[in-house]
């Protein structure tokens, strides 16, 4: 294949950056297409008449630009362009998360659909200080000492019960208590992750869980996502080619998209964890609140050889105040997994412990779902009103579940630009960059309706949709 | 230097075997001083007419039995054997903890000297339920949301007055507020330490650090403590050698010692942290149980090179069910830590943040450390009292402070197996194993008088010293 290039050696432009504004432009106007293989470093500066380097720091500026991508062992390629919802992309792609950038603290004034807390208005402070009491009087102090690091023995009993409500048949032994799902991933990657080992994980995906495994020192691998799931023969190929050890993945209601595996899918990628030995870690932050009739089932339910670690926040259906998690841990790892856990804090606060505890026992936690899942349909059903009806030459995703809507924006209109002026108008999201490396996540919003009443909600839409109409003129 | 060794090739014992047997006698007899250098692998395989490999093996079931260790570019050394309550030995270690095992689960039937967290009468429910219900009053729900991954900022500014009364001189900023001690030292272990870079700890030291930096991949030096400190020339010698990046010490009422650094060693290690661009994780976690009327400083208040990452449990001096602690950080690597606190588990409980904040700004959290200073100073008096009346034979450094004895058994009395015959009548302490990766620790134990009242003490130590005794005939 030639590509036509012209070098001009007498011309005031070096000529490795006339090699890249050339190559460049032909993936730009489309003459080179996604996935088209570029030629070798060799034949190229052999056909061209230049050094090697030469090509080298074209190619690389190239990359930079998140225009081609390498493939191990088999050549230098272009990246597809974007487009829709969903990758259809075929390329994997190191991630290099950027800064995180969690730690604002907006006032009251604020429409925040950035968070997926729930509103501080959905918890009852009666209950708490009713059952915080309860827990008082029978332990006393004894709920201040140190407690078991695996977790508080009544309290797992109760999780295990609460796990087979959703498919999961597990011990009280198989049960792990971490101090929130964001623990729950770094243990895990204190577990089984060791520094250049491959780590998948969702494209788009949550940025904390990316902070994690870096942190460790994984290889992070793309795994883009559709509609239902990853691509079966597009996962098959990443799976050969880099060997993960983990595949980090939130099949219900997935964060930020919201999208559902089916189940065809669930099983599919247990069957590829057994054949090539990994394991998967499930984050389920809101399988709970399904809004339609329709059973969704974890993929641990559907895990019969011990390949998915699940687990399970109860900050989104319960209060992030908590700081509590549980995880279902395969026998064979539980060993490193409780090393991890005392390497990370020793042991979660005993005190929250008995108290969800309590919560559990006596139903207040499942009728308090209950209510949740009530409320956030509403709000749901109201967000994707607000968007359909306001955002013009917007699209989104439907889940039907879950707190976020993934919103595809306007043609011509930045997530981070629109996050900038709505913020001046006292409304925050959450920018498609947050959980994109690149400028992928320039093109989406993802909007929480946790924290938001249907006021805000219309409120809200309204400021952003005028904000993006300006924004497009 | 020859060291006449014998090789026998018509016997029915493999050569390296041999080798091994002849220098681990020559050892043990003394023949062999600690320090002494060993023949080179090629010098002695040469002398002996053996192949390299042999020595080899030999010399490398020498080193896996603690005997002899390769200095970095140096050669291989004997082992100095320990003696006293604190090593005077020359040789650095690579540490490789042993099991972690803080995972019991004893029942109040138990005597428990093993535990530093206090006893749960010396908690006031009354006290913290009127803090709570005023926390609730005051910010109902919102104190179950997520918080600045920092810290709640009222608390940060009541802990940087707090921090004032121990001699450092910090700004709200430098203040961040992490879920205990130990996710402390995990997060500036993940800020600071890279796979195979090289931190120094105490010998003996807390295994519940090691556990932290194993798991990031780091190198651990040993850096044995003489009951001021470690000694100057050989911390001196030990920096020059293995270039840390970190130096883990608990420079006052060291953990399971007791010993405190003196000034001037205080100064010296912040002059060596300067000099040699390593920084110090202060572990403070008794330093306010001083039992005596002179002052004592840590070493962040010496600190004018931002060297110091100053580490304060709340666990040992109110309870350690909250999972509360905080570090003064310098600003240099104050991003880094952001990052890896988020990686851990976003934020810390806002709820336990606002009482504790209650706690001090209301002055009952001073009151409490008054009250548990007088009480545990009775308790420290009564277990030296009981030690030294009732322990024949053993040995014991009095610290004067803090929540640790650490004492020498008496010839022959190993502290694991002490500790099963104990633990067989309802007595348990920490076997100085907890804290060597290696047979040093059988000679000591570590017993914590935070969680036995005065009765306990002496039944306690009665139980306990009648258990030596048989062991010792």
């Amino acid at each position: 294949m030639s590509l036509n290039l012209k070098i001009d050696k007498s011309i005031d432009e070096a000529v490795y950056f006339q090699l890249y504004q050339q190559i460049r432009e032909l993936i730009k106007n489309g003459a080179l297409e996604g996935d088209s293989k570029l030629p070798s470093i060799r034949v190229l500066s052999k056909e061209l008449g230049v050094n090697s380097v030469t090509v080298v720091s074209a190619y690389n500026m190239l990359e930079k630009d998140k225009l081609i991508y390498k493939r191990e062992g088999s050549g230098t390629y272009v990246i597809p362009k974007g487009g829709d919802l969903f990758l259809n992309s075929e390329q994997p792609i190191y991630f290099e998360p950027g800064e995180l950038d969690t730690d604002f603290e907006y006032g009251d004034e604020y429409i925040d659909f950035s968070t997926s807390a729930p509103d501080p208005i959905l918890f009852s402070i009666k209950d708490f200080r009713h059952i915080m009491n309860e827990v008082l009087e029978e332990d006393g102090a004894k709920a201040f000492m140190y407690q078991r690091s695996m977790g508080y023995t009544p309290l797992r009993n109760a999780l295990k019960d609460y796990a087979k409500g959703y498919g999961i048949d597990c011990t009280p032994d198989d049960v792990y208590v971490v101090s929130g799902a964001q623990q729950g991933i770094d243990i895990i990657a204190k577990a089984l992750v060791k520094s250049g080992e491959c780590v998948f994980v969702e494209s788009p995906t949550y940025s904390g869980a990316l902070a994690a495994f870096k942190s460790r020192g994984a290889k992070l691998v793309e795994v883009p996502l559709q509609e239902d799931g990853p691509g079966i023969k597009e996962l098959d190929r990443l799976v050969k080619l880099f060997k993960p050890v983990l595949f980090y993945a939130m099949p219900n209601f997935h964060n930020p998209t919201g999208s559902i595996y089916s189940e065809r899918k669930k099983k599919y990628m247990l069957l590829l964890a057994k054949k090539y030995d990994f394991r998967i870690l499930e984050d389920d932050y809101s399988g709970d609140l399904n809004y339609t009739d329709s059973k969704l089932l974890p993929v641990k339910a559907y895990d019969n050889n011990d390949r998915v670690i699940y687990l399970k926040s109860f900050s989104k259906i319960f209060m992030p105040g908590f700081r509590l998690a549980y995880m279902v841990v395969p026998e064979d790892i539980r060993k490193k997994a409780a090393d991890a856990k005392i390497a990370s804090d020793i042991s979660t606060s005993g005190l929250m412990q008995r108290i969800l505890c309590k919560y559990i026992e006596n139903g207040i936690l499942e009728k308090h779902i209950t209510y949740l899942r009530k409320e956030f349909s509403i709000r749901y059903l109201e967000m994707v009103r607000g968007v359909k009806k306001c955002l013009r030459g917007a699209s989104l995703f439907e889940p039907k579940g879950g707190l976020n809507l993934w919103i595809k924006l306007p043609e011509g209109v930045a997530s981070l630009k629109l996050y900038e002026r709505c913020k001046e108008k006292k409304v925050i999201f959450s920018p498609g960059t947050f959980y994109y490396n690149d400028e992928r996540g320039q093109s989406y919003i993802r909007m929480s309706f946790a924290a938001t009443d249907i006021e805000k909600i219309w409120t809200g839409i309204s400021i952003i949709s005028l904000e993006a109409e300006k924004l497009r003129t």
